[in-house]
């Protein structure tokens, strides 16, 4: 019987279930990681480090159908448990992973036919998450990104990229101009996007190594980044609207560059 | 002087200050559009009859700036006021405006030519909006979808899209396969797009008159849905991760189809 079945789809909270208890907040310096593909992804993941895992009843009977052994056995939560330590917007589905940080590559660990994104101030972790996912799916080797002025690879942003981050290195560097100096000087073909570019994106065919750059929405690309670029092109937008939402336009940069070859 | 300037980057609310207002809520019926992109690009839209208008003393000064005369002057209030109707999460950036609901085209309107975008149970506003702003850069005809299981052409929604409803006529329908049927009897090339496609999206040269059909993230294109398709196509991910953002692949397949095409 659900007494307040006819009030709507609420979850049923009857007069015998205890309130949620408080579970301790996540380790400061841990990366969290929540939702079933990012959890799922990283417990996958051998560089992963897994230092605590929280999951539903239902949570964990799908972890040990798709993972079977686990490094570390899932402690058994209550779901409004993992939204106490997430707050209410987080989407945990159920699962919640602490994690040591993922280590990085370093700029000279990039292979000779390297296809690599660089993000250049691109902060929202949504959008930083959806170009992860979207790169990790067409292959791209590394992501480039700055110490600062770049959301950490954490929370809403692994839970955005679905996993995609145990399949997409990140190279961090202090400044992205330098980076960019360095890998041309290893022939690295390095092409902005920005709305104002020179060249027509679709004229642009694959070539390796290479390094696409996408600045941030609105602000576009960096004064010295743009410098740093041996090309910037722009998408074509035929229609009254002349710009595109971050990811949407690196989802098109990324499939065009490093997606599979139009015949 | 700002006293609490040491505490970081809050904004001041010094002592002289008065509380914000509680202003009226929105009417049930009105859409609701904020932020700079979307209010502005609506009131440029001879089509959206508007009825309360918002602005922050610099958002004022802005709409006087960008559009000069307006249909209904804005009334001046603080940003905190602005928040207090939309609530915390709503970057509103001082713009707030009250519509009646743009009218909509019926599927007779469509032309010849037409490039239209299905959605099928799309339902998260950050995807529609972001999905219709892509839409509107290039130059979709129109956005077909379903009077159930859509998210309504307001608020989150109108935000994501940026200006970009102004600019792409919405077709509400009852049933989205009788009208992909009646379509598909106009001539129009029914192109549905799923990871379990048998047609390389890549292999697909633009056609019109076309509607392309997209699904709901996770859940795909349902069966109906799949079967007044003449075709399914499937984006080729040659990396770890198989499947995008519902955002990202449709700004794939809308640059693809609809966008420039390639020499």
């Amino acid at each position: 019987m659900r007494p307040d079945a006819k009030r709507g789809p609420k979850i049923w909270t009857g007069p015998r279930r205890p309130p949620a208890r408080t579970l301790a907040p996540p380790a400061p310096d841990h990366a969290i990681l929540f939702g079933a593909h990012a959890v799922i992804e990283a417990l996958r993941n051998p560089a992963r480090i897994p230092r605590r895992l929280l999951a539903t009843e239902n949570g964990a009977r799908r972890l040990a159908e798709e993972i079977g052994d686990l490094a570390i056995p899932p402690e058994v939560v209550r779901g409004d448990e993992i939204g106490r330590i997430l707050g209410p917007e987080a989407v945990h589905q159920g699962f919640y992973l602490e994690t040591d940080p993922l280590p990085g590559l370093a700029l000279d660990d990039l292979g000779p036919e390297s296809f690599v994104l660089a993000l250049d101030q691109v902060t929202d972790p949504h959008n930083v998450g959806a170009i992860v996912r979207t790169a990790a799916a067409f292959g791209v080797d590394a992501l480039l990104t700055t110490a600062r002025h770049s959301p950490a690879a954490t929370g809403v942003l692994a839970k955005a990229a679905s996993g995609g981050l145990e399949h997409l290195p990140v190279v961090t560097v202090g400044n992205l101009g330098d980076a960019l100096t360095t890998l041309g000087e290893r022939g690295f073909e390095r092409i902005g996007l920005d709305s104002e570019g020179e060249t027509d994106f679709a004229t642009l065919g694959p070539v390796r190594p290479a390094v696409l750059v996408l600045g941030a929405e609105g602000k576009g690309l960096r004064q010295r980044t743009r410098a740093c670029c041996d090309r910037v092109a722009r998408l074509e937008m035929p229609g009254a609207i002349k710009s595109l939402n971050v990811s949407n336009a690196a989802a098109i940069a990324l499939y065009s560059l490093a997606g599979p070859r139009r015949g």
